[in-house]
């Protein structure tokens, strides 16, 4: 077995602490990756604090990962030694349902592999993720990361960035299209980089008439106080794609209102608690849709990758010591940060 | 003027009683038709009792229309006296939006002109619809009735039929696919008429288990009581396409949960009060979709006409007087009609 170190839970109540564990040894098709840098997302503290009511103790959080290539099993051709690679929210799939055969491992009909909190198809044991030294990964599902990309900035592209390109490209977001994206946080900003790169104008729905410039900054053409029904009412039956980020339930109407005939809402915020019902009316009266996104597959992850790496897009970070894991948890939940927290796993041997 | 009689409503809270009233002269653009039968839709009741808070008294409902021409306009060419013609729920448009070039008058970005209750754009006053003797229509908004169906039959084609239909071919429903139809009603019958004829493996669900029997003669391959939740499990993620025709309040994760990913559940009942909330997490996992869908085109409305044609297609009546329309409302409120009245427009002259 292999030994990690990092940081993790060991139960819902405790803050996360040092822990030592074990991984699988590399076999044949895996590659084994020492940890650079883990970009901190919501669902790792709902996983940690068990909020989903599935965790398994103790979880080791992270599924943001950059690292470079340390060893490759004898079957792995694609990477070497020194490769500079990103691991997502996941790390394996049945590969051979449906969806895993269109290149969908998301959608996985067996279920697929969750980078931390999983159950590994080899040992049989859980898996730990990226706030760790080190992690070992079927190389099908290890992503080379664009040399000119700052190496901690393109950490949360691999679930802020794929969540959002995704539906994008779904709905084939492109020049002329006038976007929506709703909620400026980790995934909203990048929504805003990703849809602007994309070549659609785009507008940000936000609650915080603060976050104008910042917006602005990022990318978005307009700036929308949704609380406002005036400012939102100008923009009724025009938007050809709405990308709606926010995870606290909410009135879905007002954002249905604004979609063109025959135009998607994206919903990939799951809320705790259902949205208010929206009415039919809205659906009928455009022959308008409302849809679901989860991440999106490897093929396409290495698609925004590479699509990021032609556009120069990261994500805005702010860089933390893994000792600050736990403030930086309470911070997320105050919304305090811009946009996403990524931890320099340097820090991990202070 | 056109003189004109037929069955109305002058308040929300009267019967409906005979009436007299006129149409506009036929112009150089219309067809002067005779209505031969009209079928009973629940907008028309609706309508009647201005549950919607939009009607004009007096009201004549009524936008199931068969009829013969007797007279066209100078400029008509596609309809000659003695043809055989329909009328559904439009009888107007702006014919210059994106949505009428597409021939998606249903759509109309400046307002369809609704068969009855709508504002008639040559006299500015009121349309009146089909429980009458005679209507006069624009060209365009007239609709061939293949000679081979039974006229009294064909009439709840016009708007159950093309409510259907409509969404059934926006998602390409055909051969191999299957297909549910959620509520067995007048929208629910044709739906599975046109999704069998269609080639689809048809699937549908009711709360009445008495109705199975009848749901497999029109055309239905399995029946699902859907208060069963061990019926509708088993047809867990496994619907290409759920047409769901229920207007009354009702849980729709249920169905969202029978989906395969990348489906959609299209919504054609407008509830008087919202549906229960739904799970996003139910559109997340699967990449599912809801929809909505407005009636159809005059342009697929005549394709789908055509296809009956060439199927032998048309809905299961029961014909009753027009003296009877206040006592058939009542039984349409207590779903006791299999699966749609039409009035013999004869009867007015008794």
């Amino acid at each position: 077995m292999l030994a990690s170190s990092g940081y993790g839970a060991t139960s819902a109540r405790e803050p996360l602490s040092k822990l030592d564990f074990t991984r699988r040894d590399p076999g044949p098709d895996d590659v084994q990756i020492d940890i650079l840098y883990c970009g901190v997302c919501h669902s790792d503290l709902h996983t940690a604090r068990n909020e989903w009511g599935n965790t398994v103790y103790p979880v080791v959080p992270g599924h943001e990962i950059i690292g470079r290539v340390v060893a490759t099993g004898d079957k792995v051709s694609r990477f070497k030694q020194g490769d500079l690679v990103g691991v997502g929210c996941m790390v394996d799939s049945c590969m051979h349902c449906h969806a895993c055969a269109e290149g969908l491992e998301q959608y996985c009909e067996n279920g697929f592999v969750g980078t931390y909190n999983g159950e590994e198809m080899h040992s049989g044991g859980m898996t730990y993720g990226g706030y760790s030294s080190n992690i070992v990964v079927r190389d099908c599902f290890v992503l080379r990361i664009p040399k000119n990309l700052d190496p901690a900035a393109a950490a949360p592209l691999l679930c802020a960035g794929i969540t959002t390109w995704s539906p994008l490209k779904q709905w084939q977001v492109g020049q002329g299209h006038k976007v929506g994206i709703v909620g400026l946080g980790g995934l909203g900003h990048m929504g805003i980089k990703l849809a602007h790169a994309l070549g659609a104008h785009v507008v940000l729905f936000t609650t915080s008439p603060g976050k104008r410039e910042d917006a602005l900054r990022l990318g978005a053409n307009d700036v929308v106080v949704s609380k406002n029904a005036e400012e939102m009412k100008a923009h009724r039956n025009s938007f050809d794609f709405i990308l709606n980020t926010v995870a606290a339930p909410h009135a879905l109407d007002p954002f249905l209102e604004l979609l063109k005939r025959d135009s998607t809402m994206t919903l990939v915020g799951a809320p705790a608690t259902p949205h208010p019902s929206t009415q039919v009316f809205n659906l009928i009266m455009k022959r308008r849709r409302l849809a679901g996104s989860l991440i999106g597959g490897i093929a396409e992850t290495q698609e925004m990758l590479d699509f990021c790496g032609d556009h120069g897009i990261v994500s805005d970070i702010e860089m933390i010591r893994i000792q600050d894991i736990n403030e930086a948890y309470e911070r997320m939940l105050r919304s305090d940060v811009k946009y996403r927290f990524v931890i320099d796993m340097a820090t991990l041997k202070q």
